[in-house]
């Protein structure tokens, strides 16, 4: 683990609500998060909410996205599909050698509802991972809902989080991480490639939210709280 | 539901493991069904294995793709896809009119594990309602894993299955049948087009299957049992 210190975790597009909320479970779980927007000040402002949460157990603080890219050796991606590749590309010089964790969901909207975009390097993930050859990329957190992250009374730990990425110490560093972001189970999916898979489920859960008025997420069935958690140690 | 009647269900690909597991299913829950094969003495013989295994409490019959589609008004494609288009479109004349239920996952699999593959109509359930537009197509059933559809021990209650299509009467008809195939909850998952996200995701399972030496299946989370279940009423 030598290679990615714990701490700060930036959060690039930390003002929107993915972000916003995974930014509140690892600071109440004791990492030091550096929220990270295009405007400086309103990364600041967001900061200062989340440290009024419930539970905040480190320091919370707010920057331009560089800025808090800079600071971390572990950068979350936690923005919106659209202008995504633009954004990762500006920022490759910051971003070059670090942990890069995406949830991005590349989504579109019409009126049949969520789906799936066709991506042309498969996934955001494997986007960020070509324009950013000197990071590991791992894919994490697509299906957590945000309102739910950032509810201090929601209980998250029956959501699997399935972690894809093809450097085992970065998944592993990220499995350990997803832990302490639901309380549960953290699982191994596989490559990244298989981040082409997880993104566009969103569609499906988004969809699945609006027929049942629910906020929906994902466990898988057949695999023991213990097995899940022995493939972390 | 008067232009589905209920039974025979006819099984494409019936002697694969998907498709007896699924018949088998669907004979104990009471439904007649008729394995389909391009061999009509294999899937004969398939269908008499079939009728020997616990709890099977209506005829199971076996004959050739094209028999069995042709007697009944429901017919599950339950093919590799390898070979999914052609074997569609040979058939069309059959098909056309009927409920067609795919299951179908385009996957591919290299030294990296399993992936989804890229299909140009988007899935193969849309790849069907393409071949066969006067069909009523369903995507459904992608990620029950066929040992456990097989073993007669094996309780599936805590299995989600996902069902997606565009025609809200045979989507209902299909919801109930997976509700009979494992007793527990059955999901709207939304339109046709998601099936391009419900199929690959089959790749995941596979990889977590291999990971932790199990059998993954899907179950969502922030759903009741009772929401779901109204929402097939």
């Amino acid at each position: 683990m030598s290679d990615f210190p714990a701490d700060p975790i930036a959060v690039v597009g930390g003002t929107g609500p993915q972000g916003r909320g995974l930014a509140y479970r690892l600071a109440r779980a004791g990492h030091l998060v550096v929220l990270g927007s295009r405007d400086a000040g309103r990364a600041a402002d967001a900061a200062g909410q989340l440290r009024t949460l419930p539970g905040v157990a480190a320091p919370v603080d707010g920057a331009s996205n560089e800025d808090a890219a800079r600071c971390a050796a572990i950068v979350l991606l936690a923005v919106p599909y659209q202008g995504h590749a633009e954004l990762v590309a500006s920022m490759a010089d910051v971003l070059a050698g670090k942990l890069i964790i995406s949830c991005v969901n590349p989504l579109g909207f019409d009126k049949g509802g969520p789906y799936g975009l066709s991506v042309a390097a498969g996934s955001a993930a494997e986007e960020a991972a070509g324009l950013v050859p000197s990071a590991a990329v791992v894919g994490a957190f697509h299906h957590l809902a945000a309102p739910l992250l950032l509810d201090p009374e929601a209980d998250l730990s029956h959501e699997d989080v399935l972690v894809c990425g093809d450097d085992a110490e970065a998944k592993a560093r990220v499995l350990a991480l997803a832990a302490d972001v639901t309380g549960g189970r953290a699982v191994d999916a596989g490559r990244l490639r298989l981040a082409a898979q997880l993104e566009p489920l969103t569609a499906v859960l988004i969809s699945v939210n609006k027929r049942y008025r629910t906020r929906s997420g994902v466990a898988l069935t057949g695999l023991s709280t213990a097995a899940a958690k022995e493939e972390v140690a």
